[in-house]
């Protein structure tokens, strides 16, 4: 599954000194703005200019394959959310989203709650959404009962994804963008699309200075059960991920991946190729933070002073 | 306040067959995308193009002013939410994101609620983040506790904000973008930049076809003590939108307003000038997808099909 396209497999994430430090210098230079909870942050205006960046070079490089273009929001539907199994993969990474849909009454209870200190988010209801947690996922549904036109779909993505995983690495934020590139059709497309990638991803990143090795990876299953899903993704080899050392040489960060979803998602939601039998996936995606934070750390915290060929090729002149 | 930037007034708000017309033609063209939940769409590779160039236009304008470039993503501090009287004047808009703390036996219990079709959700716990209600809300606590440069500070900003607000009406989305400047500073100084944006805001709009009226304006504070909030804000013309018909000429669309805060924000994360008084704020905020669904209103669903001056302005040739 391409649930967790950015994970670095079952290494437990270090808090060391490596991570704070570097966070710190990325404070000081004013790329990144503390905003109080770990591994939320606002983005200066170099920051946000590489992520554009690279997210053009991303785009340019999708468009060779002419692709659909769509864009979802940060949220998709709860009643969706209930198809896939991220309750049960990923529940400590969820995010829903509450609101009130109470009358006066029930608005002065809750202030009453609010103002005394205790604890007033029970008196929220379930609004109908939940907050993304991979942006290839709104996709699927909008595909739901169909079936696929003959060579299937490609479609490029970018958005914002959440993960509650509060993290003093700078590289391991709860909400983040990523660009994707998803194919659905025939099992040998999917798989094409995903090799595709896995060269032409590595070309991507090497082009930017960015030396990305690509290792069979799994997405981060819940509990001891995961166990199991994990030891099959990686043996399946369906996960791959474009390592590189941001804050430590040992534990490099994960800037992209290439997923092989199998019929999951053409299953949960009921998409077909053309032939009639249930759609395969594969998706490509890159990080975007992560990204930029591993161009910073490459090529020193002021973009003026980055080499010129990594500057001509993500247009930062 | 600047809460809800593109709120038109005390109008009740039609679910009439106009709005759900041209959400059916926005959707037939591939412009938005239904995701099963009303108000929460994704968006064409046309729709964002134009929301793309209307922001870089904007961003220009910005620019004039050298103002500090900051984004924050669609989140932001629960504790600085507190802060805030988000929860007294707009509860039913609100957005708290809640996720799952607990270990696996808590999982299993949950797991059961969700196979039997149960409510699952008090099986969460309320997470560090809110979803942002408007995009300048993450900025001020940054400032909090410090002391303004002379002159104040100008900061540009752009970011997804969220309103719970189940809506046919393609403009009233429940996740939506922002273009935002904002001024802090001295009275006089807030002041400026209100009375500066609304000349400049109607400029920018009307050299892209959109003949924007700007009227006294004010946010949908909740309930029935909120009508005396909207009547003060009013009273003191606290709040100005540039209204444009999209679905109805009699009930025209904010597309954009301005704002002065007074010391609200300076008050609440105490924020001072160089003269330490408490500081003022204002802000000129687009409402991004609104000016695109006005702009296809106006000119057509298809860009190649605009009047040259407008394609030229925002570089859409």
């Amino acid at each position: 599954m391409c649930v967790q396209p950015a994970e670095h497999g079952d290494l437990a994430l270090p808090t060391g000194d490596a991570y704070r430090e570097y966070l710190g210098e990325l404070v000081a230079e004013g790329l990144l703005v503390p905003m109080g909870v770990r591994g939320v942050y606002g983005r200066g205006r170099d920051f946000e200019r590489v992520i554009v960046r690279f997210d053009e070079y991303v785009a340019r490089a999708s468009a060779e394959l002419a692709p659909e273009v769509l864009r979802f929001p940060p949220l998709f539907n709860r009643s969706d959310y209930r198809r896939i199994d991220h309750i049960h993969n990923f529940p400590d990474l969820m995010g829903s989203v509450h609101t009130f849909t109470g009358g006066e009454l029930e608005h002065r209870e809750m202030l009453g709650k609010f103002e005394r200190g205790e604890d007033w988010s029970r008196n929220l209801a379930p609004a109908e959404v939940m907050m993304t947690p991979a942006i290839c996922y709104p996709l699927y549904p909008t595909l739901a009962g169909g079936t696929l036109p003959e060579g299937g779909r490609r479609v490029d993505l970018q958005g914002f994804a959440f993960r509650h995983e509060p993290s003093d690495d700078p590289a391991r934020m709860q909400i983040f963008r990523m660009h994707e590139v998803v194919r659905l059709g025939l099992p040998g497309e999917a798989l094409e699309h995903r090799d595709y990638w896995l060269a032409r991803g590595g070309e991507l990143l090497r082009a930017v200075g960015l030396h990305a090795t690509p290792v069979v990876a799994n997405d981060p299953f819940f509990g001891r059960g995961g166990k199991v899903q994990k030891a099959m993704q990686r043996e399946q080899s369906l996960k791959y991920e474009f390592v590189v050392p941001i804050c430590s040489a040992e534990k490099p960060t994960a800037v992209g991946s290439c997923n092989y979803h199998l019929d999951h998602f053409g299953a949960a939601f009921d998409i077909r190729s053309h032939d009639g039998s249930t759609a395969h996936s594969a998706c490509v995606g890159f990080g975007l933070e992560r990204v930029a934070l591993a161009l910073f750390r490459a090529h020193g915290l002021a973009i003026g002073a980055w080499p010129r060929d990594v500057r001509h090729v993500l247009a930062l002149d």
